[in-house]
């Protein structure tokens, strides 16, 4: 059994990853970190996880100490540290946060202000977002696990952008994210009178997950490209929906397309291509680890427009991270990931 | 007073109308009429309506015979002809539904399937959106009431396109509407545990709404332009969000658009544009005739991103129909509509 | 135009009396309060309101400085002082909040663990349901708005302990209330993910509005009495649905019962008695005065049930204070509180 | 591995057990079957099954030629037949349905209208609530499974009926249940834009499940003796929430209660007795088969307050099927059912 430990786990992302690796097959919980919370069980904070981890909460120390990986879903700035102790110890990493996603130390700086710490490990890291870098996961120790919004976009695009059926500039993305992807901090936009019977774009073509969106799309695409990214807050618990919006290159059909996607998808288990007539409804995903996408083609602007949803907080976070560490440790990729979703 | 029928009073627009004409100074309700209902009372068939309005529900030929002015909220193809009667007994006619809002007959018989059966009237009517064409509007005897999505897109963009801010064509329009766009009548994907916690797109690049949108903005642009369009089912109640993407012309500043804006709009009540820095949200307008709009720049990508939203069962209807009621009589244009939004 | 100022104008109670006052044909905001944020504009803390109150947050010497009448939207505990300011210029006074509802000092001590501050004033003070007190609060000068949960309650129970239909002891009041209930401040149980799609009951028989319920109650049956109260936090914006058991007194029909509430409620705008076969829903009086009450006997176990439902924000706050307001000024009652409720 | 049929699959009780049974390490979907829908695959009417579940549906006669046993969703009335076709073929029975649960036919007679029609099954049928009649379920070929409401109302009560805590008579049950307990058949009630923002009760002190919530606490308590029940519809998905009111026998002491109930519950994994302070939250159950019940003693009247919620569709429906099924094959209990709540 693969011990798991996770640091911040009262966060949103952490008790998904608690959720899940309780039904993991191959993994167990080894310890649950929390700063705020040291010492309460995880179940005072969480009672719906009461006699399922009843575990206490403990340092990051004492976390690292007795795991085999660590997942850390901490804010920006404090995983390089975590990262380097791990490294030293032997246990594999992954970060759910934002601090190993990005390549260039010139796009942190400027998204999130802050300079690297740990150099090397920022060159032994890679951007794990499995369908894509899946070769590239293999045998490493220090994992950057993909931004919600980018991994629904990264997966919504990547055929279409790595067999150059469209325009690689001029993309648009219009996305809707539901409230957990804000976190557990309490705010005023996400106070329930306030957000309830309520929509409204945020961060708009500013959301730190820019930088991340083009880094992918251009190694796709195989140039340097920029696109408009516009997040929307969501009255709904989870799930992400993007709608993105490229300009199909000169004669691409519709059919094209789908057989583009189908055949890119055709051995990736958490991604379904929906078919034709059919559209891609955060509904269908919830609680699982797919990634859901429909393709439709609008004849007279030859714009591809592509539905692609996520749980946010499955393959978005937790799910993908475990199917992260599946990798890792040499496991089939679904190892403790086959959620049927919940359909309601 | 003006004596004020409705034709299909138990649809969610008719009832909404009711509800703003029972607080409007200068009008009454003098019938209310429904197939399905005949002879029920309206607080029957809306409970909320007990006391306020507890009138019997009549037959077309009896809301026509006393009124001065009738509002029909049905479905396409059934107007023209109510609006033929109106018109042989000097009753004024705004339609809420489809009937009177394309210039080009071909554009009707593509999107909705029918041939105009009155040319005489579609020559007569003028699409009545009192921002844009208040002039028109005044002395007419049948008015098409714009559509919810393409009030909030016109609004949003009339600014830019008449005053060739951004590129005309290439303009992607994502809106988000609440569930009471999708009216009263039962459907699967209005059902609460399918609607609830759901989110997706529907009729996308293909909503009957889009041919309204290009030619109104191809009147205010002054050249043929073309949409992509896609509307998306919120689960909210009221409300509509366009998430507007175009791309600005070389050399067009953020300021010079904002001006442009507050300009346009220096004396219209019910569009507010937001201050910089504030974004449009639905929650704001709710209950009430207002188009908020906010203005973005991406200047990483020179987009102009305008956040337009109203409440679609108000200044996406009902409120508009009574705003054109208003200047049809040469009532002040805000006459019974000062409603405050409800902020929550 | 009565100067109407209010105390507190920034939480949801205060920015829903604006609401009311700016379509209130007698009365004129003449200034509106807060202490955290003094010096911006109501419509900087909601943007709902731009164009419609762009007044500027004062002080409450301010406040009352400006006004013929005060309302008071603040914890308990801060009110009397200002009371008595406004007493001492001759400004009438209506608080929102707990400090004049009880008529025993004693009740106030053990439930909200103060001391009365200003005995004269609770002398004087009224507690202010009009439907029940009406004569009592004319000429008044200090009035004690009643509490959502006991207005609602008050009203559903009042004709059945009047004519001594129901046993007084062992009353069961299982209520509703909609998250605004839980007011502005942001708190873990009003966090969009932690309230949305979950539901429970909280301060279990221990809520401070149960004095308040059992003073009423107790007055209306001659006779003391202590009921059972439990309030749960409904995932709604607005509304509270109290649904209240009471053991009918032997012989007692149905239509005994329903007699007495039609009778009672006869003259009562804002009581609607719904007719048998209907169930009062908060869905039919959101955003207006309206308090609905179906009523339903159990003939297998001789129970009374009573369904009451307000609009917690109007009847349970704002419009009820308006209502007072136009009691003390002369006014008919319902002068400024038609608003139509909204249906959806 | 058990060969598991579900007739009635399309339903929201009969698309929960192919979720369960997809995760059941030793049962396996055999055939899936509806009227409706014949000859489609389940994932075309559920797209959130896609991959997971693309099995064919067929005729209930497919379903029970293929299986060992047969869950039956379906209206009551019809499973009788269901059954003795199953009772024939050796096939075990599971019936979600009220066919089964009622021991008195008056009582079907009375509350369902109907008469038996197989008497010899209803004699060989248990009422399948585990925790209670556990004994009873082993070696039987033909169950009951409980309704929502009365499982979270008999595991809620318990405790307190078996060991005479609490008067027997005068029982106040108010319970409220998520949109998915009203089906997936449209109705007025559960269009999006009216029950969403809204809430009411329904089939007050008349709904069906009231014989069988008296059934059992008759059986716990050692006497005959009825309920008050009012059921409401609660805005959210899934999830049931019980506020049960019952008066204390004299001398009972709240450490009493609740040492009654932890001894009761010690080995019931299923049920998660709260301590002292917490309340029971639909939300900590979401998903999950547990049954979360706190109790609450008000001094003041001497009164029991139990809240005991469940996930309607778990295990007040198929999860709670999926443990009687594990009951009759002699695995253990919980196989199949260790889902972690949610959460969110």
């Amino acid at each position: 059994m693969i011990k798991v430990g996770i640091i911040g786990a009262t966060g949103y992302a952490g008790v998904e990853l608690v959720r899940i690796i309780l039904g993991h097959p191959q993994a167990e919980l080894s310890a649950v970190g929390s700063v705020s919370f040291t010492g309460k069980k995880l179940s005072d904070v969480y009672p719906s996880l009461a006699d399922c981890c009843d575990m206490e909460l403990v340092s990051t120390e004492e976390v690292i100490a007795r795991s085999d990986i660590v997942f850390a879903c901490v804010q920006h700035g404090l995983s390089q540290e975590f990262a380097a102790q791990c490294h030293e110890k032997n246990v594999k990493f992954i970060d759910l946060g934002a601090d190993f996603r990005l390549e260039e130390e010139a796009d942190y700086k400027e998204w999130y202000g802050l300079d690297y710490t740990h150099h090397e490990l920022h060159e032994e890291a890679v951007y794990a977002l499995p369908e894509l870098y899946r070769d590239k996961i293999k045998g490493k120790t220090v994992l950057g696990n993909p931004g919600c919004y980018p991994t629904s976009i990264a997966l919504g695009l990547a055929p279409a952008m790595k067999n150059h059926l469209v325009r690689t500039q001029g993309v648009v993305i219009d996305s809707k994210s539901g409230v957990t992807g804000s976190g557990r901090k309490l705010t005023e936009g996400t106070h329930y009178p306030v957000c309830n019977e309520a929509f409204e774009p945020y961060k708009i073509a500013a959301h730190r997950h820019t930088p991340e969106i083009e880094q992918t799309l251009s190694d796709l695409a195989g140039e340097k490209l920029k696109v408009v990214f516009v997040p929307h807050l969501l009255p709904v618990n989870r799930g992400i929906v993007s709608t993105i919006y490229a300009h199909l290159n000169p004669g691409v059909t519709e059919e094209q397309v789908r057989g583009a996607y189908e055949t890119f998808y055709a051995d990736e288990k958490f991604v379904r291509v929906k078919p034709a007539g059919q559209t891609a409804n955060l509904r269908n995903v919830k609680c699982s680890n797919y990634c859901d996408i429909s393709l439709h083609v609008d004849p007279r602007t030859d714009t591809l427009i592509v539905v692609s949803t996520i749980d946010n907080m499955v393959k978005g976070a937790a799910g993908q991270a475990v199917q992260n560490m599946n990798i890792l440790f040499g496991l089939p990729e679904d190892t403790g990931l086959n959620m049927v979703p919940t359909s309601f």
